[in-house]
């Protein structure tokens, strides 16, 4: 084991302080990473107060993870010693399932290991449970690390492992192409990546947001038409429009208002897990074969595909970087939307 | 115009009786159909006890037509007089919107004629609604018209114009083909064509019924499992098994337990409309990338497609043949699930 240091909170309603985390000792498969940015999502939020139940304490959250490879077990091929590499959502999976050996280990039917918060053997990791990226350093297996493209900076990079994964990975599975009428509701972390992968894959893209007050960004990342939910108008003018809709907002929404927005073989898709279920009458579906659907970020090999697809569209997130004493006040700040677009902690300074 | 014989009911709680019905003058693209059989579909239930909302009285109902062409209009080309034909749940559509371009008339954008309670021009009949099938002719534009194939009984292809292509369609669009797990639930007038036509299409069958009482009839069908939705057990044993579920039920169902059945990418599909709004925590949606979609009935192309498909396999609805005085009876047992599996009016005896 090797001690890294970290920021951890001890309770639902702690703050976060300076600790130190184990990190396993080098497997023969592992790579040991230096831990540069790590970006700050709502799902830390949801888990560092447990929100969604069953967190353990401390906790050390971060799934937004790039940094540089600072050794590699005797079985490494893929990675070397000063490799730009990042770590998202997840760190291991069971790897026999249907759905890993399709490259799709979030959906492993034996359980993901996530990145923070998952059990593990007490042997991996004092605690039993996984410690993240608010550290200096990780130890992942080489099958779980992705390489970021020399073109992209680690701190703007840094976010595209839980955010930019979310939006490409839906964008890709419901074909989205030249031709095709795509709506991002939310212009958060999340929604501002999905515009920008969205319109590089050449859809016409509609943001749907509270208010205006960040059209002028969002017709910059590549929207082509930017409205306000708060407005009825917006709900009459776009009816039957849409061939995809995202929505990345984890708060309730009258979604049978957004259900009528989809077109013939339209689908809206849940990317967060808002408190109530999804409620739809049965004649929005059936009167223009609409779907509702959910999806979860994505596998580890379109992970890379959608980091290379990111640097070749000179696509990365708009982040706020700061030190790791401000990762309070930073919670803060995303629960009142006062970030464009994302927080990323320098690791530096911890 | 010309009276046609038919059975009305007059009111929600009436009963049905023998009335006549205008039928529109022959036009140039019209068909004249001597009906000779219609089966009772459920949804004629609900319109005839304005269940719905919206019934226009006396009302016909009737959307399952087979019968002998009786006369042509000046330029149709596509029948003769003689020629075995069906009429479906649709008798219209504006021919000018993209889905009725397409071919799918039942998502008309600008409205589609149904066959039975829908607003028509008090030229084209009186009282300004269109009246169904319960009747000995009716006049349908050809382009409405479809074929019966030589090898179909006309009394057992009645029930697939609305059944047979209301589960076609959703089979034919989510990719039904050997290798999929497909299952039905509800082992009605809808579901038995389902099975029989999910089974030829080369997928696993599953039926989900409540009871195991039409177990027999369902393997004989094609289904490879047969499953007690009242067994708690079945909601085990299933779970992450299904590519397609389609609903057929149009009561209100726990639907949560069934898209857990649903593996990676499958999709549950509602055919009917239940009362109460479909309810689903988002979860179930993106921790399998699952889908709840909707589908009504389908096009006339495809209604084709359908009936040619069913000739091919031998496949008809099971029915049962009752005269015209008895449809209240019929309906009492449509309710009761008191059928196996279709009520068909023999016509002549009107």
């Amino acid at each position: 084991m090797t001690l890294a240091a970290a920021y951890s909170v001890d309770s639902p309603t702690g703050t976060f302080g300076k600790t130190t985390v184990d990190r396993r000792e080098l497997g023969p498969d592992d790579v040991l990473i230096d831990i540069k940015f790590a970006g700050i999502c709502h799902s830390d939020i949801h888990t560092a107060r447990d929100e969604w139940g069953g967190t353990s304490y401390p906790c050390v959250p971060g799934h937004e993870i790039a940094g540089i490879v600072a050794a590699v077990g005797s079985e490494v091929t893929s990675y070397s010693v000063g490799d730009r590499v990042g770590v998202g959502c997840l760190v291991d999976s069971c790897g026999r399932c249907v759905n890993c050996l399709a490259g799709d280990q979030q959906y492993c039917l034996n359980g993901a290991i996530w990145t923070y918060n998952s059990r593990v053997p007490e042997s991996q990791q004092r605690g039993g449970v996984t410690m993240g990226g608010y550290s200096t350093q990780i130890v992942v297996s080489q099958n779980f690390v992705v390489r970021i493209p020399d073109a992209m900076d680690l701190a703007h990079a840094a976010p595209l492992l839980c955010a930019g994964i979310t939006l490409f990975s839906p964008l890709r599975h419901w074909n989205t192409q030249p031709g095709k009428q795509v709506a991002i509701i939310g212009m958060g972390g999340l929604g501002h990546v999905g515009v920008k992968i969205a319109a590089a894959m050449g859809a016409e893209v509609t943001v749907l947001s509270q208010t205006l007050s960040k059209q002028e960004d969002g017709l910059r990342f590549g929207a082509s038409h930017y409205y306000a939910t708060s407005d009825p108008a917006t709900f009459k003018e776009l009816r039957g429009r849409f061939d995809l809709i995202l929505n990345t907002v984890s708060a309730d929404l009258p979604i049978q208002h957004y259900v009528r927005l989809l077109g013939l073989d339209g689908t809206l898709v849940y990317l967060g897990l808002p408190p109530a279920p999804v409620t739809v009458p049965a004649s929005l579906l059936t009167n223009s074969r609409r779907s509702v659907a959910g999806s979860m970020i994505g596998g580890i090999p379109q992970t890379q595909e959608m980091l290379d697809f990111c640097a070749a569209h000179g696509i990365t997130a708009e982040i706020e970087v700061i030190s790791a004493d401000r990762i309070d006040e930073a919670y803060d700040r995303v629960l009142r939307s006062d970030v464009r677009y994302r927080f990323v902690i320098d690791i530096s300074t911890i």
